[in-house]
């Protein structure tokens, strides 16, 4: 079993190095706006955009659900911006981030989200691809649109198979 | 019934002159990504953050509910920003924007959502509250941060009326 991952809960902490969490979150530090009738939390991500001629955009992803356990052969990164990835249906989808060694990803870690959490990759952050689990979903993705290259992909020479938790 | 308006459905044509609306649209122009297991639609909202340090985020605002008729009295433009609301849950919602008349906001226009839409003021456009229906609804919002003042208010001295369509 060895090139064999498995998917863990997302959270905060363990997410930290390779982006942000988006819910709400239960902790305080809501601040009243509108004149007490809406309460705003405090921001969960930057949308970081680089690069001559960047900007952050508002999109929409349709994705074809996966199964577990899932082949993963490819990721990807952006060097130019952030990308954030938020549902808009309750199901569960499996994010799959790789660390940095050397300009190349080194072993994979797979969390499962929660009901409702978003995510969001900082810039340069390999990861996999959007992974619907069981049924299609749609996200609303926040990140950089503008010239330059702004995509790295590597295949790895032996896929990882990623297990359910 | 003068300082009355009436709410219609929001439309991107009618809506243009103010911002951009977010949602699913019927259009083509899906690009398959991720080896074709997942489509990018065209980015519908660009996130806008002028001025010395500031930064685009996402955060989230719960928003307490208002009624039909509101009374409209008071309406903010954000001068160095553009700001995205979209809601969690399908519940419609009110939105109201002014064209702007000499650095002052002229007659309100106020605009019903259908489920799951969710807008985009453009730069200091001006615009009224957050105004779920009913009931609660939660909203990721996508603005500006960052040191500078972003927000002008202004009171109404004769309150306007918001009718149902």
């Amino acid at each position: 079993m060895s090139r064999t991952i498995t998917a863990r809960a997302l959270t905060r902490k363990a997410f930290a190095p390779f982006g942000d969490v988006i819910d709400k979150p239960n902790y305080p530090g809501r601040i009243p706006i509108n004149g007490g009738r809406a309460r705003r939390l405090p921001p969960m991500a930057e949308a970081v955009a680089a690069g001559e001629g960047g900007g952050v955009f508002i999109s929409l992803v349709e994705g074809d659900p996966y199964a577990l356990p899932l082949k993963l052969d490819l990721v990807e990164r952006h060097p130019l911006g952030s990308q954030a990835f938020i549902p808009l249906t309750a199901e569960p989808f499996l994010v799959i981030v790789c660390p940095d060694e050397n300009g190349r990803p080194g072993t994979p870690q797979a969390f499962l989200t929660a009901p409702w959490q978003g995510i969001n990759y900082h810039r340069n952050t390999w990861h996999g691809v959007l992974a619907p689990l069981g049924q299609p979903q749609d996200f609303i993705v926040v990140d950089r649109g503008g010239p330059g290259v702004n995509l790295e992909e590597w295949t790895f020479d032996e896929p990882w198979t990623v297990l359910p938790g």
